[in-house]
């Protein structure tokens, strides 16, 4: 079971009211694919500069991560810097270069057309399309997408949204794409559109999966340590959720339900410190007792009848 | 078991992007007894204007609550009136006329003196200190307040903190109290100043229940129908979590969960029509069913190991 994964790889400069870190190793692609390799194998596929060295791929380094399909190009990584305010919740873009991302036409190696599950991360819509009408054969395909497409390019984004089994989104990106303030309306309006399933992250306060009646909320669970870095938090859930779905023959609400759970997880740690750097210092085993401890946060017994 | 309750009856006019309504029955008081009164006998203590008549009374009609504590003074009802945005997160207050609450001093009947719970809405902390003073006895004490109190009467408000038992707020009030952004954090800093549990809620996302090292997510249930009024929401939360812990003669960890529960499905309730619309025509049955649906909607499976 593989993911094949297409996103942005990032030098980030980011200031937080915790720090700041300048120039590390970020981007949609990179997050997503750090945290899925803690449950299978993930090809990449995504573009870098000739800045982007040794130092810089040890990111990837250790990790079921094949590279094969990233491409170096000339000329400078993408770049973004962002400060968040200081309640974490309010992020200011501060500049972003696409520079290598700018021409970039994604072309997948032969041997990562027949995927078992499609991740296309958050770029261009018209990319993402590219990317699938590549794909020769796969179980399913996972989309996540932002503000900034659904007003610019909704066409390409529709068009792409009719190859997408499970969207995620924010739940301001859910309401904006609906047209819905109602979460469950917005669910099936979006299934008209092609996803029969939905996840709505909800940044600190968790997601909601919805597939067809059955819906799910998990929460975020509540940090001990403080809060360091909320960038690539989405893109961690990602990695945990569609790495989870990768390693289960069949998807049913249970499954779904977990992934959303190991989705949160992942989020919950990525937060922890700055880019992947608590990522990269993970243990599988930290994973499995944040699981158990957001099965303690949630639960409470039935009434006694 | 009954819990005696102190805080605002209100008028209220209150605009949202599905409507508006003028004048209508409202308060923390009010949305707090009537959420409570499926759960529990209720003792109001607050005060009306002698423009609060037969009709105005009717909210609290059919139903275990005792008015008996309620003064009605010369002049007018305390008066507010809000505005909310598109996304309803979004209040803005239009006017508040304090009237009659202005130079009101609660006062208990004697019968009033020995209640099981006591809670002290959302009104100055001046005010609760004089009501908890009255009290004889008690098993527990919840208290509400807001970033209005904390900022301008801080020292009334720890005062006041010192009897309580059980501090619902919202999470940004937590921060504010607190001076402590990590949740967990807030917890145990507020606990210092006298309540051993938090209840944090969250609005549409929820609320988090803190007690000693035990700590639960209870979620807010996405709603079928399309939000109308999100006005007291916070209120008929408290009704429904207070209202269950006067149930139950042990309060355990098990006993809060639920409770918690049952706050959101109060809340949830209130939301769906203007005032106490909603929960003017709610039936038992109606809240043991959402109570399961919350259980189905947080439920996931363990680990096959």
């Amino acid at each position: 079971m593989s993911i094949l994964a297409v996103g942005s790889i990032a030098f980030d400069t980011i200031k937080t009211p915790f720090g700041e870190a300048n120039d590390i190793v970020g981007g949609a692609l990179t997050h997503f694919s750090v945290s899925a390799s803690f449950f299978t194998d993930v090809n990449l596929v995504g573009v870098v500069g000739d800045d982007f060295g040794e130092e810089q791929m040890r990111v990837f380094a250790g990790r079921p991560i094949d590279l094969a399909g990233v491409e170096r190009a000339a000329g400078k990584t993408f770049r973004w810097g962002g400060e968040y305010s200081h309640n974490l919740n309010n992020r200011e873009t501060l500049f972003t270069e696409l520079n290598v991302f700018e021409s970039y036409r994604p072309s997948l190696p032969e041997s990562h057309k027949n995927p078992d599950i499609v991740y296309l991360g958050n770029i261009h819509p018209g990319l993402q399309l590219e990317v699938i009408n590549q794909v020769e054969s796969r179980r399913l395909v996972g989309l996540d997408s932002m503000n900034l497409w659904i007003e610019t390019t909704p066409d390409d984004l529709r068009q792409v949204l009719r190859h997408v089994d499970v969207l995620k989104l924010d739940d301001s990106e859910v309401r904006q794409l609906s047209g819905q303030y109602n979460l469950r309306k917005a669910a099936a309006s979006i299934g008209e559109m092609g996803p029969a399933m939905l996840v709505a992250t909800r940044g600190a306060h968790g997601s909601l999966l919805f597939n067809g009646q059955d819906v799910f909320a998990a929460p975020t669970y509540p940090l001990e340590v403080d809060e360091v870095d909320p960038t690539g938090a989405g893109d961690s859930f990602a990695g945990g959720f569609f790495g989870y779905l990768a390693q289960n023959p069949v998807i049913d609400d249970a499954v779904l339900r977990r992934a959303a759970v190991f989705g949160n997880v992942m989020g919950s740690f990525c937060v922890e410190d700055f880019g992947t750097r608590r990522l990269q210092r993970l243990q599988w085993d930290e994973i499995l007792e944040r699981f158990h401890k957001v099965k303690e946060l949630t639960h409470f017994e039935d009434l006694e009848t």
